[in-house]
């Protein structure tokens, strides 16, 4: 029961006199500013986004935009997948690697405009890798953080109230195609598009001072489909087998251990950073693989570190995120384990903090 | 009264255990880590640090460590200071620059062998500058945060007991002064050093496995002075003047807007990044100042954003952090104010949550 101290290091988003309106009980910080993660009831803000619609705040989402003449080059230097068909206005996920061919983060990249892109990206600081690796290739491009604060609509129940907010065309948005648009004069762009698998939206909106007018307008509408606060979900996300960047990986994993493989391309005419590591892992594959482990016994409480796996004794991974699955009725967890252990069906023990337990590997998703 | 969510994207420092026995309350999350600053009794943690001695847990404080045939050319492209006289054994205060001149970091250099450099840094994620401008640059380098943990023991009683620990060897050490040291077979580096004004120590603990351990030593050994936890002080370090990054910077902050001026060489050969633009800020002056501001009117509790100070209606600044200060019984505060704004006794506004309250320009530090 740790409360987080007030400072003006931690940013707040556009959404957050809204979520505190809300209820707001619990938070993370993520790219620096605070993400709502709780609003007082756990299985209600479950159960909402499975059956429901649930609206959250993920300002977190922080864009790095990336401008100018050489941006295409500049965006293709960054990321491990060829861009050469990249479309303005379909959302691309990409890794992006370090020379080692280590993922540094797994963001979405959306082209707005021929020499203008987005990166919506996880919980590190891109700008930094990105104005480092423009400034050394002397590249002409202007790479800035925008003003751009996505709120997600998340849940079967979502393309309603997103439709009733914006209008239907929403319904023909294919799942991580992105437009423009307005909303009461509020500039945006609406994709489908979300960090869980229950379908929905992102509103990304380009104003900061309006975000308590877009949360509002949002919420009015949802209140024909009984709409409630939430947030990126740690058991629907490890349901669904969504990565969570830096929970899932650490200072090691490559895209090819932790299930982005197939967006690496290591045949292409692209220069990317880490493309000769990424071709030596392709080539005589991972050492480590993701797999999902059932955990036996009681409930466990939702992990707050990683998690030792260990067979015969000897350490053989971790798993970044166990939790109790209400639709499953048991633990389940996603791990990064080593490639001989990671055969579905292999027993494994786990460390936790009530003590030693029984895993067994399975595959992801788990739904 | 935010909660921080449980997730293992955050980490936990070793101290963690200990901290939580000795009755954390609050944290931060810096670095990717969570950071306790507060243990129930926010009076009491203060006057301890300005009359007594205090245990913080700063393993949030990062080393990147840089280390190979280039570590020397790397370091130096990092540092907008001229490194050639760095010493091993005494740390450095270094202002680090992007291509614009902008200030990314103030980290403390620790030269610790010819080839082999610590950057002990702010809450940035400076492993990944470091390592796209040395992959870019194709130098010969590794780059990487090794299992190093800072225990800080800050007071003037400090002395006293990190003494008792080491030995009276560590009165010798001069201020940034540092030394490897190992206390019951732990391997160390003790430093004269702290985010702090009331003098102190910060012990690097080198084995992620015993900080329980290390823990217990110093807290033992410090109650005959009466020792208790606290963390880094934000009233104590107004008050002292000290630069937290993040906080009181923006995205455009170059040195010489935030008191970092003295630490940048611009007459060198040196070719660091941000040079040239640095040069221009140099030669022109900078556009901001970093002042210190009274503001009038009933004791404020701890700014939680960064508040806009105005003039005449028109925006000119930021306050980062603004305090009630016991020793000064008055509110103060660290801003960055235009350049024709920060003279001595200016009058200016500032909106705060409780309103429009007046200030006033005056120097720093304020003690």
């Amino acid at each position: 029961m740790l409360q987080l101290s007030a400072g003006s290091r931690l940013r707040v988003s556009p959404f957050h006199s809204a979520a505190l309106a809300a209820g707001v009980t619990h938070v993370t910080v993520y790219n620096h500013m605070l993400m709502p993660t709780a609003f007082g009831d756990p299985e209600a803000e479950y159960w909402r986004l499975i059956n429901g619609v649930s609206l959250w705040d993920v300002a977190v989402e922080r864009q790095v935009e990336i401008s100018g003449p050489d941006a295409g080059a500049c965006v293709q230097r960054l990321c491990a997948r060829d861009l050469t068909n990249c479309e303005i206005g379909k959302g691309k996920y990409v890794p992006i690697c370090d020379h080692r061919g280590t993922l540094i983060n797994d963001p979405v990249l959306l082209r707005l405009e021929d020499d203008r892109y987005w990166l919506s990206i996880a919980d590190a600081d891109l700008l930094l890798w990105a104005r480092a690796v423009a400034g050394e290739q002397k590249m002409d491009v202007s790479i800035f953080e925008p003003d751009v604060s996505p709120l997600a609509i998340q849940g079967p129940k979502a393309e309603d109230v997103v439709a009733a907010v914006c209008g239907d065309w929403v319904r023909d948005l294919k799942l991580f195609w992105f437009k423009p648009a307005e909303i009461n004069g509020i500039p945006v762009i609406v994709a489908r598009s979300g960090w869980s698998k229950q379908g929905g939206f992102e509103i990304y909106l380009q104003d900061g001072a309006r975000g308590q007018e877009l949360w509002n307008m949002v919420w009015q509408a949802g209140e024909d489909y009984d709409i409630g606060p939430g947030g990126p979900n740690a058991i629907e996300r490890v349901e669904s087998g969504l990565l969570s960047y830096g929970a899932d990986t650490d200072d090691h994993t490559n895209p090819f251990e932790c299930g982005m493989g197939r967006y690496v391309s290591t045949d292409t005419d692209a220069d990317y950073i880490g493309k000769s590591a990424l071709k030596t892992v392709a080539d005589e594959g991972p050492s480590r693989q993701r797999v999902g482990i059932f955990v036996d016994g009681d409930r466990l409480q939702p992990s707050d570190r990683k998690w030792t796996i260990i067979q015969d004794g000897e350490p053989v991974g971790f798993a970044g995120s166990v939790v109790y699955s209400p639709r499953l009725e048991r633990n389940i967890g996603v791990a990064q384990v080593s490639t001989p252990t990671s055969e579905i069906g292999t027993q494994l023990n786990i460390y936790t903090p009530d003590g030693l337990r029984a895993a067994e590997v399975t595959t992801l998703p788990f739904l």
